[in-house]
């Protein structure tokens, strides 16, 4: 696949940072946008970044898929809540044999992708990025950026890496994005889990900042009890996490910049929170392993009430 | 005991709604207040109850327990996190048979009263009261108001009903408040924790009222499941707390009127909670008999953090 060509479905802080980067690096991106893709298309995108702030212009944006070219690869960086658009969009912007790369956290997250366009044709990306959109085609692009990529399997086996996998990784490393080749997408997601379950779920129910909980002594040790948990759900499937990563999540965490996740961000400005791909299927999937799973399961909880009292 | 004088130690909601009625009904009563004796003893009581608004003139209230009588029955009524004060009160107001009441809600609250006085000479009270302080000597009664009265023991017995918790009664009936006999105060208290951990633990950790709670698929199995952790971390110690008390407290629950708790008055109001006494004593009881108690455990710990990050 030599000039890969990529449609990036959904411009917010994640489509837009990654997408400006591809484009910026050479790589023909066209951004799918629910809104502002006028405003895109006349100012371009600008990027605040701690790599060095930049101006992307002639950009390809668009409020209609159906306008769209068959593309290479399809980056699905919506929110996990509105993924039920995708069977509607992904035909629309993939060539025949294209990719759905999905770049969201959680688990099962590919489900309706791989349901589309068949779960060979399907990769996963876990994106350790902190940034966020201040209007259209405005990004800030605080701090961390590199990618996880993997191979999906719908019955969660390591697939290994594969030259597909070097070739995507070679178009964002162009981009100046570092990406990890993960044998096992399921044992990364699992790991990503490890941090988002603690720190997403706690910093939305207790109202702080990472460094506010990793202050805290009854709160550090309940981040800890939690990963504790979400471990031992991810060993009911095989995926088996070092206790030498848990250790280094937590000092990076405690080191970290004082940090408001995505999902106390979601919160604060009245968004959906991605409550089931977070929370929800991890502890579907536990709970179907036998595990009781009951500090998620309190956490899945007086999330799923937060976010339906927010919308009120 | 005819004619037995009253120490009510601390005037808020509680002890003055109580004080103020046991007082109209002609019993002896002392109030030592930390603040607003003077505007008490000459303003006096005003109590807006839905059993009837009335003004109690003539209060006998103090603020140093040293020029107080000794008093037959010291009723405590101060919230738990001030019980450090009790060693140097009790031998102040109190006979030397006298009676320390402890009218607080959690597990072990009577534990200082009864290394003071000895746990032969104290008792607890279970207050089922919907009431708050609006400012000194003035008391909101909304709801509720009987009370569980019982023999407290150092070894968690039942110790049955006595005399002496008959003639109180008779003081508390006479004032108009139903008072129940309990044969066995830990059982009785464990019933209590079983209505007080999650609703009082929620309400502030959801920002919710009782009836949100109740309204809300998800808090509602959340309340069921950690009620659940708490009749078997009350089974560890033999108090068996039958099904039909949970579901006669679920109903009532779902039944009353729209309600903050008083954790939740008080976190709303910059008050230290009350979270030792109701969640961490019975989590290390919990613990101590061998139970994980994941769910109550969660909640002490947000809480704690929430109880800490609310004084900054």
């Amino acid at each position: 696949m030599p000039d890969r060509t990529y449609a990036i479905i959904g411009a917010g802080a994640l489509g837009g940072f990654y997408g400006a980067r591809l484009a910026r690096a050479g790589c023909a991106v066209h951004f799918l946008m629910r809104s502002g893709a006028d405003i895109v298309r006349r100012r371009g995108f600008v990027v605040e970044s701690k790599d060095g702030d930049f101006t992307l212009t002639d950009v390809q944006a668009y409020d209609d898929p159906s306008r769209m070219p068959l593309c290479d690869v399809a980056v699905v960086a919506l929110k996990t809540t509105q993924n039920a658009v995708l069977p509607g969009l992904l035909p629309l912007v993939l060539k025949p044999d294209g990719l759905a790369l999905v770049m969201q956290n959680g688990l099962g997250v590919e489900d309706t992708a791989a349901a589309v366009v068949g779960a060979s044709r399907v990769m996963g990306g876990l994106c350790f990025l902190c940034a966020h959109k201040l209007g259209p085609g405005h990004i800030r692009h605080l701090d961390y950026g590199y990618i996880d990529l993997g191979e999906y399997s719908a019955t969660g086996v390591a697939r290994g890496v594969t030259d597909r996998m070097r070739a995507i990784r070679a178009d964002f490393e162009k981009a100046g994005i570092r990406v990890e080749l993960s044998e096992d997408l399921l044992l990364s997601r699992w790991k990503k889990l490890v941090w988002n379950i603690p720190y997403n779920g706690l910093s939305v129910v207790l109202n702080a900042r990472t460094d506010e909980l990793m202050g805290h002594p009854d709160a550090r040790l309940l981040v800890g009890d939690i990963i504790r948990g979400v471990v031992d759900d991810a060993g009911a499937y095989g995926k088996i996490i070092p206790e030498t990563h848990i250790q280094r999540m937590l000092d990076n965490t405690t080191e970290m910049k004082p940090y408001a996740t995505s999902m106390k961000l979601d919160f604060d400005n009245h968004q959906p929170m991605e409550v089931e791909a977070i929370f929800g299927v991890p502890l579907q999937r536990a709970q179907q392993a036998g595990k009781q799973s009951p500090r998620l399961a309190t956490l899945y909880r007086q999330l799923r009430f937060l976010d339906a009292s927010r919308h009120n």
